[in-house]
């Protein structure tokens, strides 16, 4: 018996495309049919339809039910649903950023004033990104 | 040609997968060897060696070189790309939230004050969930 995968697992592996992840990075701008949706790919339209189902099931996008113009949108609670279960992990990469900015730090003071440049990175430790 | 995914897929397609998933909230505690993060999963070690090695490729841990005992680490850093990818939908989920928020309101302002409980869901508007 084949059981269907949770909720995160089906967002996730709809995010696992970069041609879905640009469908959804224009359909944030707006609205969109299925022609807009697939000029900036060298796919064919069975093709763009394929990812766009992957998208709905997922339910990251829904698409109008008129019969001619169906405008594709954005629904965007499974991606707060990532951003949840993200959370939990935060405090461990802020910790490693800050862990190499102290190290940045200390190769810093370590070099001697006429070889460093006023322009290099900066990062005010602690700082989310 | 089949070309390489890129870094961002290749992490969505490892976090497609609730044991995967596990075994990184595990290892946000610390440290563990395979057989500790086989512990609570019904199979084989070999199953879980595989599901490692998607984990390691996508960047999301690492294993120690010490022969006999080789602990796993949680590498963040890759999740704090996602949350980065993830940045540029936050408006949109809090906009849907908002609107939820609004029609709530709307229907407990339609509501008789007798049939109101006082200890209703309640919800700041506008604040991150």
């Amino acid at each position: 018996m084949q059981t269907l995968p949770d909720p995160l697992s089906t967002t996730f592996a709809a995010l696992a495309d970069p041609t879905r992840r640009g469908i959804l990075a224009r359909l944030a701008m707006g609205e969109a049919t299925v022609t807009e949706l697939a000029a900036p790919y060298d796919l064919s339209l069975p093709a763009i339809s394929k990812h766009l189902k992957v998208l709905q099931k997922a339910g990251l996008i829904e698409q109008g039910r008129q019969a001619q113009w169906r405008p594709c949108r954005l629904t965007p609670a499974p991606l707060r649903e990532v951003s949840d279960w993200l959370g939990q992990y935060r405090r461990h990469w802020e910790a490693s950023f800050d862990r190499l900015d102290d190290y940045l730090h200390e190769l810093q003071a370590a070099t001697p004033a006429t070889k460093r440049g006023s322009t290099g990175p900066r990062r005010t430790k602690g700082a989310e990104r």
